[in-house]
């Protein structure tokens, strides 16, 4: 069996919430004003009580609204595949599993989370949403989620990303949304950036502060994060609890379980459905998979900090490069956040899952070799965790073992042919971790005493 | 249920040829140097003689080689939906439902012809295939079948196309092969052709010429066509034998069945296996729709005449707007073609099936109506079929009858967002059938005595 699919009575009722299974209590988000825990009242100018609820809830399983549900059918259950040719062109005896999420409309698993922020929005009346986009898959997916529940949409975006993904762009404005390339002129945020930098190439935590501020100052309007936060990393588990099913199917369990991290929600997605399994005594690595120009994981801090570059974020206590910290412009625009998940850094903290960091040039030839022999064109972010999952292969071939590998494959490339034509023609640079810089931010990081 | 899923084993062991349920015999292909009927060794020059015996097969049933099937695997069955967003949309009391073949690696049906293409080629020990693309949906998909097969590609793509879609052209390099704007000074028909009008926009016609040439002269190297052909025609019926099977589950027979058409082969591939249910006494309405820039069934003539410019490619009967007819370069590329698959032809001739044409700002209305209600981005291409799908829904709702639609969503058009900026900022043309220009190709149409 090459594709293993389920019917739609599988797609999930209920979201698993980690919060119960993680390894110690986390530490409360922080008001960026008083530097004290945020309340729930310092929440609501921004995201609905749902949401809020969502972020610290403590329940294991949280049931799916049918509206949701409903949406999701339109692409979900996703398609597992066992990567039979990529196996035989390696010559590994591993036998390699990846869930494919690029088969939703926006070609990413970033509607898995969109999708029920514009709900849950919608039903506390909120007329629009303002968010930030990097590469463009979130914002197309939270335009795509507006227009399905009859919202107005706001987004920023990045704005070298813009101007390589131009058609990103184009896919937000068919499906309804306003796209503003940031930093802009629009918001006290981006105002004060372009007044150091009229040139600054902007970056994910700069787009948080421009649709933060947009949000807090409009009563209609709410604001939608496509990462790092508890609540979308819950949404996300949809991933990881089809692949289980799918790896029941295929009569194997996952040895180590592969994705890309950014902010951290399609990693949460894919790997927390399966660390449930470790309290049934199931061993499994899990390893998250970083650009080595923003090495949020390998090589950052793990302290409080900001959200975003303007500091109006709420605080959290996560792995970060400094809130300042600007990562070069590398194709994976996914990956470019100087932050990580707040439950992903604790897991790396206690020693449950592991990280690693590769240049582009390493993760656009494992692409080049996974798109000639499985077909599918990797999306930049995800070929992180193809060249992982390739190396995990080769390492079982040096070894001679069997092993079985999971990896998620969160989006298709088809939009990203601008660098994949920037590789073949040897045009991409490999960034290394700019330490200097990384320090400075680090000395800027908040002073939060609980 | 809004999605029917197929599992692999549903994947179809056989093609249905539908020559034997013709309503007549076919005229025999022409030679277009001798202007007498071509044998196959005529033909052996471009193609393997598997391919002329599919071409002029009487069998019903031809078996799928495993290694094909095998390929398909990756992504077939394709999906069916039923459009329940949609048909809320339009207030109508049609079901409506969509195949999708947008799930292939290249977005679109064309690997469904060109894997077995390129396989039956390597078996026959050739080691290059040239080709022609319009909007390089079919160069994409033979690349990919190359890359799969190992076998080299060298792909004759229409210039206005190339500058309209330059990430295709990525697509296909980056599955290894080699892309040549057409017309080109490689070739002795694209050097006439840039002698005549050196700004030329090129065409499929032209394009086609280049690469016949190319394979001609070359013993090594063989032709693939992505479309017309009886053998391509016979390849893409597992679209409509799958959907057959998924009306089944839906327990809905349709209506109508609707796809768009340019040389014909995704027409073919969901309409065929459902006129074969015509011997059981089944009633059912397929329509062809086709753009009015290039109305080659709706204002076409029934006759002998070339498949390409330059007057290499053998000639057939079929509707024809005459074959040095170059179409106004509208953004439904693969919709560009002034010939029509012979079967097509014949089925249109005796009134088996209809046919209709839209300009492509309707078209574009409904793909946009479509993406909003669905969450797919059709293909410029499939947007056609869109678009008659929701004119014989709103026929129903008028009406007040309860109808069953089925249409082909051939592609997506993720990489078509080009075409969606210029409708969105009003900036498409809509074009006239060209009178004067087709009148005076179909004076050279050639002279055929049998």
């Amino acid at each position: 069996m090459t594709k293993i699919l389920l019917s739609e009575e599988h797609i999930p009722r209920q979201w698993y919430n980690i919060i119960p299974d993680m390894p110690a209590p986390l530490a409360p988000a922080i008001n960026p004003r008083t530097l004290k825990p945020a309340t729930p009242e310092d929440m609501l100018g921004i995201f609905p009580m749902a949401l809020i609820e969502q972020e610290v809830s403590t329940r294991r399983w949280i049931n799916i609204p049918d509206e949701v549900r409903d949406i999701y059918r339109l692409w979900r259950p996703s398609p597992m595949y066992r990567a039979r040719r990529l196996e035989a062109a390696l010559g590994t005896p591993a036998s390699i599993y990846y869930k494919y999420e690029g088969v939703s409309p926006a070609g990413s698993h970033k509607p898995n989370s969109a999708i029920p922020q514009a709900w849950y929005n919608r039903e506390a009346g909120i007329r629009r949403l303002a968010t930030e986009t990097g590469a463009g898959q979130w914002g197309s997916s939270l335009a795509l989620a507006c227009s399905m529940f009859g919202l107005e949409c706001t987004i920023y975006m990045v704005k070298v990303s813009c101007a390589q993904k131009p058609y990103r762009r184009s896919m937000m404005q068919l499906w309804g949304a306003t796209v503003i390339p940031s930093p802009s002129g629009l918001t006290n945020s981006g105002r004060s950036i372009l007044a150091n930098d009229p040139d600054s190439p902007g970056s994910l935590g700069i787009a948080i502060s421009e649709a933060v501020e947009d949000a807090a100052s409009h009563p209609d309007t709410n604001y939608a994060l496509g990462s790092v936060l508890n609540h979308v990393c819950l949404h996300q588990t949809v991933i990881g609890l089809e692949a289980r099913e799918q790896m029941k199917i295929a009569g194997e369990y996952p040895d180590v379980v592969i994705a890309c991290c950014g902010g951290g929600s399609n990693f949460a997605g894919l790997v927390f459905p399966f660390l449930a399994d470790r309290a049934s005594g199931r061993d499994i690595r899990c390893l998250a998979v970083e650009p080595t120009s923003c090495p949020t994981l390998t090589k950052g801090v793990y302290a409080f900090d900001y959200g975003d570059t303007a500091m109006v974020a709420p605080i959290t206590m996560m792995y970060t490069l400094g809130h300042d910290f600007v990562p070069p412009g590398i194709h994976a625009g996914g990956l470019r956040y100087h932050g990580e998940s707040p439950l992903v850094s604790q897991l790396y903290n206690q020693g449950v899952i592991e990280a690693r960091a590769y240049g582009q040039n390493s993760c656009f030839e494992a692409a080049l070799l996974f798109a000639r022999s499985e077909g599918i064109v990797p999306a930049p972010e995800s070929s992180h965790a193809v060249r992982a999952a390739i190396d995990e292969a080769l390492l079982a071939k040096e070894e001679g073992k069997k092993k079985t590998i999971l990896f998620g494959l969160s989006g298709h490339g088809q939009l990203d042919m601008a660098a994949y034509d920037a590789y073949l023609s040897g045009g991409l640079e490999d960034y290394d971790y700019p330490s200097e810089k990384v320090r400075e931010a680090l000395e800027r990081l908040p002073k939060v005493q609980l």
